[in-house]
């Protein structure tokens, strides 16, 4: 990591800046795939999952008796720490829906805000490296409150055409209309123009790599909707001499072995704890199953040492983290 | 306008089509616009205002005393209507403040979704054909309402390098911080990356020519947030037989006069005041000012008449219009 020491505001700016990943020169690629699948439909498709997946599937739909399988083979405790998840995303989402504010700004004119849920959603879960049944409880169970007709799921299939079974588990527990094994930006080409066998949305959601947040970009220009295009994933932790450093050492962590391309910054007041940081980094690092990533994205990742926690505050809100642990 | 009578709901989606502006051809001059804005600041606002708006500027900024001479020139009964419409639109937006609620999914863990406003934003308003002050209240209003620090506003200069006043009452009784005479892409450039003039801004809002929703989508892949690709603007019009010809006459032209790309639907299942709608639109677009915009997007527009009112609600949810009248 590298340590900044009592850096003046006017130098922030350098620290805040995020490596700059230039999507530009993958516009012309991801616009051939999708131009495929708005040509082509599921034959591209078939192509596509063969090219970048290795595995030519028949039918992308997952089926019923798939769906029951991953739920016999996933340990209970995982089954039922998915629920109790799931339990809890919902509570909070419940408790936001809007309840519409009549006002009458003039007498008989009565005006209110009323939202209505978006019909057909898709989500875009990512396989690969890391399968996110996570994100399909923090995309499914909003979409599932808020109303929406029909979800349907799309997540790359494994070398051996089945898909992670935590992953089918969440998606049927959520109430996910239909899953597809379909990945990459020929998955987000699918649910933006719809093919014989996928389903077009209205609105697409859900992260995924540089692959697949260009090609939400450049169907966005054409009028589907997406959440936002997803960056490398980020956290800050904001921490004074009452903090743990094996805590903090586990919170960096967590993050940095996202991705190769994670940024961790620690923001602290009291540099005393330094060295105990790094000892417990060092020491928890090497029980990693991603041990290569999280070392990575250490290495680039920032200690920024502040003289007081006004200045770690206002530092803290320069940055803009997407998240941030105090 | 084109009259469909009784389609059927397969024909429904190639009623609903836009036409497609194609942006794409934009792309590269806008691109260039930008790039000079970002590399050579206040001295490309300087030539581009020169090349695109005819006026060469010594400063951008409004200054106190244009403001206030602005109020001076303007009829009282349009100060009043300004200030009436405002305070409609502040009581509207006052009663959405979002009010935090708290749940606590498990024993201890506290949630909840708190909004913060975004410190300093950009608000565009074109000036040209249509100067709109009714923009003015209807962005900056709510930007006071959520409690942003900075408003900057940018709209283009007339010839002779002023405003239009009612733009100027408008921003200074919204509390709108700094006004800039700058238009087109230079003005989303210089939002977006800031200059010696011109503050940089953490989120654009506002609607403009093909140039700004171009340069708006640039700059948005590039980090800035932007509020939305704003398109040619649209109006449906849902009528019964209980419907006053006159009355959905004025209402279709109130939409068609605000450019030639307007989008105006007219959806009915009574198809026996056609006649009388007809007759209402010749006489009344003889006395509007935009004439002839009014009358080039009429010719594009759209009659559908369905049998029954169920259908028709089907339709309109197909079709889902910026605005919709019942």
């Amino acid at each position: 990591m590298k340590t900044h020491r009592h850096p003046t505001s006017n130098q922030w700016a350098a620290i805040c800046k995020r490596p700059a990943a230039d999507l530009a020169q993958l516009n012309t690629p991801v616009s051939e795939i999708l131009r495929g699948v708005l040509q082509r439909g599921d034959a591209a498709l078939t192509d596509f999952t063969q090219t970048f997946d290795g595995v030519k599937l028949d039918r992308f739909e997952v089926s019923p008796a798939e769906i029951k399988a991953a739920g016999a083979t996933l340990p209970t405790d995982l089954k039922r720490a998915i629920v109790s998840a799931m339990d809890n995303i919902d509570a909070f989402h419940r408790s936001q829906v809007e309840r519409p504010s009549v006002t009458e700004p003039l007498s008989g004119v009565r005006c209110w805000r009323r939202s209505v849920a978006i019909e057909r959603v898709g989500l875009y879960i990512p396989g690969g490296t890391a399968p996110l049944f996570s994100t399909v409880l923090m995309l499914a169970v909003p979409a599932r409150v808020a109303g929406c007709k029909e979800v349907i799921l799309c997540t790359p299939p494994r070398k051996d055409g089945s898909i992670d079974p935590a992953i089918l588990y969440a998606a049927d527990r959520t109430g996910v209309t239909r899953v597809f094994k379909l990945g990459g930006a020929q998955a987000i080409g699918a649910l933006a123009f719809g093919t014989d066998s996928i389903p077009r949305v209205d609105k697409i959601f859900g992260p995924g790599n540089a692959y697949v947040t260009v090609a939400k970009q450049l169907v966005s220009a054409q009028g589907i909707a997406i959440d936002l295009p997803a960056g490398p994933s980020e956290l800050l932790i904001l921490a004074d001499e009452t903090a743990e450093p094996a805590f903090i050492a586990a919170d960096l962590l967590s993050q940095a072995e996202h991705g190769r391309d994670s940024q961790v910054v620690l923001v602290i007041t009291n540099e005393a704890i330094l060295p105990q940081i790094a000892q417990e980094i060092d020491r928890q690092i090497k029980t990693l199953p991603r041990l290569d990533m999280a070392a990575q994205s250490m290495l680039a990742s920032h200690i920024v040492i502040l003289p007081t926690l006004q200045q770690a505050m206002e530092f803290v809100n320069v940055y803009a983290p997407e998240h941030l642990i105090l």
